[in-house]
């Protein structure tokens, strides 16, 4: 169950409703977003919901059956709309591409891959600053020299920055450079670290698990959301399976399932979900073409010389094809 | 290596050939198709080609690195089509809808899918008449009995047949009222069934196994192929993962594969890859977009009261309004 | 619901049951064994027991909740034993060890197999005639001329014969010389075949799929037992997974699952399960120690000659140490 | 390639060896653990070993092909042994129990656990303080005031205590009180985590991923050992598969396997392995004759009321039981 409080409400009449939920002995978790105060509700049995649903301050009461809570469907049947400015908004019924290099390399890559977004009308540049990689002994980025960089080309050009942060301590010196925090693969159920993503008032984009169950995805983003972030983005990147012709299974099955269960907005990225270079451009049209709210595309002048990931990245020509076949293909859907 | 031979080829000069194959010791393996001579050669070692090229009744010698030989697209540059006859043609650039109930129920059954497909121009029904059932006290489908009703309405009506054949035994009595015979994901590896089926002049639909691997699928298709039949189409079903939230997880990665790695056209199965009715058009949608030959969708009056896979199949308005969406998604791709 | 019925009914009586049955409007089949008359009844809603309990001809009544009957270890609660004669038994609590190469290649290859497996009082060969192969172009075994070798040999030595079975044309011409029949992962879901199989009165032993779940295997089993032959043997060989760095990945979590579910005697093939000779004995020692009422072992006199699976196979010389081994082992457990 | 050099190694001597390998254009990692100082070298391309095995101050150099370097069995030949003192050690040959409740819950449960461990010869201790949980809404563990009274209990009875360790910021607090700190599944690939447990000098406990392949755990093992400390086990608790009759499916291959690969000892997790609490005996005696170096067993007195997973934790007399099985069992071994 979730209790909605109005926004606008005092320590006292807050302090009464809790009150009344430990007279009913219903375990209780109190959440404040940026956009509203809830109160969550896991009661161990049926209660008359009427002992509550009159006091003050409360603008409304969601029973919510199921595991996951806040970023369920079922208190909030309107999709949420992410917002993060300049016009850039996920889940409004357009699909967002957000576009660039694996791993930042250079001042000059930057400024090529800002050109041809700009070009595009592509208004979020992808990029890695801190890279997990499965071995010590690969390139592990720039860092905040890199973020840095990223953020004095894209500031100037009005393109938003998407980056991945590995970790707590990493996060408020990010702050101020990054616009939608991603959460990798690998970090998923990393428990701690989605609890300090909830604590800041940025766009988080959650990406599934390696081998991540929707369910799992799920109760990640309502860690972020409890912890006091509503501003959330779900996106499928691929699993893992027993075939071994490509480097993921992108798993297309998540986007309308997500968008039942959750009222978040979901994109997929289609570079990692196949992993090879020439069949990006299908997976992302057929990713459009299930309702994506979004997409995140490998993009890198000479794929072949790209630090990491070349394998799957496109050069800018075939990414710019792609992108007005989405274009054509989202006029029809 | 395939060395593919004159159609006209008589036996004396095909047993030069032979005979200049045994005298290299090179392994090979005559394969005679309902379309072409060729043998089939695995050679443990290098030899040169120019022994063997200049002989008479030779057409062309293709080098096939890889394992998989006559399904490969190394040799066979052009994509395969495959022609059903009355413009239903798989591989050709459009997209072939077969659409229908999972089982054979009755006859007005299949007199009421039979009018919705016709006035949808849908060439192709499908309906299972023998049905392989995890559990032995399933229903198990009316058998030849409802093969000979099927045929009927079909026939009556220029509307083609395709249907699940589970044993090598009842090929030749289902023959005369087949079109396309299709191979489950549990018997895609039943090599027994098909080699039978690769010795009839049929069109086989193979499904991928319920854990196949893309080179399995191959190979399968290989038997089939070897034995004497091209007319072989490959079709995405659905892949067993961890993930349950849905009945099987739709791998599209495979379709742009199979493509690259074969010259066969490639279906999809949107019904069984997702399992849940309401969200089949989206991955209808989705396999278009990805670029499959067709589409084997589940369909039925009344799907709550169908007697197998009712969770999966669309009723007829639902059926009708997807398929306007695919064609015109198809208009734009 | 299994109605368990005299030995010696008539069909009389059994007419008056059928009837009663019926009367009550509960779905029901008839099946009958080498050993025993049953009624598997699969009614739709709950019935009062007593209206059929006391009818003349029935043995005993079992209410067997879950989707397995004729397995369940609900109605059969002492664990079945298979005597297939001359001493060997599985699930009497010693265990079998069944050992061979994994194809049968020569007299030769016969005969010195059938020494090793005397001089450590084994008693069960294995060995391939006929064999499933991912490629058409890979040895596909001896057939019936392998098999009247392989007989010739055991049977002179009071050596069973356990070897794959891959079609129902088959079963006829093997019966004489064969005395398990093994049912490959291939074919686990080959319904039709085991129909087929549950027609004869040999043992049968099912191997698990190749990704096969606990509840399908259990399955394949009742559909060979309501065909008519209860002397059933499963079988772990390893399961297919994301981890490439064996070829399967052995569950030996599988063991105690089907001993609890099912009280037909569980066998695992530690070959199949790592697929990497060095690895096998530990596998084979884990298997013993996990409860496994037999161990199907591939073992040649120079695997690396061994035309087929020489990976994963013993030499005489590691076969005979784990044999000691597995035997010290047996003493402890 | 690793250069380990002399544990007495001078500034100068290190530097000129440095500055032969940037004179031969090598990659290098200055690698210094409680027990060694190295350099792991990963050239780009052949080089003569003899330009720099002449140098003072280098002990050996070892060519070590593959990706994993530091764990690799490759350069170290002998099994290493984590000695955590007071007699426990691992890898030594005999078999280490560590066990106790999935979470510390109370100052009693922990006294009744140590003294069944007392009682059974057990010198290790498990208990989760902080608790990865899947949702959010679940109880995390009683956080340092639960280690404190771990601690307590543990130290004056000479009991090792592991406990899981979920962020760096976790470590410095938890250090004085910790034996061994164990990573688990869902950060085996939190690399900012392994390098922090890289800096200290305790055993690090390091399991499977939830779907993590051996070569992925070997990296993240590298990540500890390059960072500083050496002191690693392996952890094989089950992996994700298509099968839902358990929990995970544990995966015994792995322990052979690990143990070629790598030098460190590999301990098994039965009880997460197969999650079910009447088969945990079985799997921990299969365990056993695997070859496993260890054993992590969950216990607590009253499972049915433990706050978390009581589903798989053995009561006092089972565990008991199972104890004297596998002392019996090793003595065969």
């Amino acid at each position: 169950m979730i209790i909605q409080l109005d926004t606008s409400i005092d320590g006292d009449k807050k302090g009464r409703i809790e009150a009344a939920l430990q007279s009913l002995h219903i375990d209780f978790y109190p959440v404040q977003t940026q956009i509203g105060h809830y109160f969550i509700c896991t009661p161990k049995q049926e209660f008359d919901i009427r002992g509550i649903g009159h006091l003050d301050g409360i603008k409304d009461v969601h029973r919510v059956s199921g595991a996951h809570k806040m970023v369920s469907h079922k208190w909030k049947v309107d999709r949420t709309i992410i917002d993060c400015g300049d016009g850039v908004r996920f889940g409004d019924g357009e699909m967002t591409i957000m576009a660039g290099p694996c791993s930042i390399e250079s001042e000059e890559q930057i400024e090529k891959t800002v050109e041809v977004l700009k070009r595009n009308h592509i208004k979020v540049m992808r990029g890695g600053v801190y890279k997990p990689r499965t071995s010590p002994y690969s390139f592990r980025g720039l860092g905040m020299e890199g973020l840095l960089l990223f953020y004095k080309h894209c500031h100037r050009s009005g393109i938003k920055i998407i980056t991945e942060v590995m970790e707590s301590a990493q996060i408020e010196k990010m702050l101020p450079y990054v616009d939608i925090f991603q959460v990798g693969a690998r970090n998923t159920q990393n428990f701690n670290l989605l609890e300090a993503l909830g604590k800041i008032d940025k766009p988080v984009l959650l990406k599934r698990g390696i081998s991540g169950k929707i369910d799992e995805l799920l109760y990640s983003a309502e860690y972020v959301f409890k912890s006091g972030n509503e501003k959330l983005i779900l996106c499928e990147r691929g699993i893992r399976t027993f075939e071994n012709s490509y480097r993921n299974t992108l798993d297309l099955n998540a986007v309308p399932i997500l968008k039942e269960k959750s009222h978040l907005p979901v994109v997929v990225d289609p570079s990692h979900g196949i992993g090879i270079r020439k069949h990006v451009p299908q997976m992302a049209l057929a990713s459009a073409a299930v309702g994506a709210d979004g997409l995140l595309i490998e993009v890198h002048e000479t794929p072949e010389k790209a630090v990491t990931d070349g394998q799957q990245t496109l050069n800018f020509m075939e990414f710019e094809r792609l992108v007005s076949r989405l274009y054509a293909l989202e006029n029809v859907l």
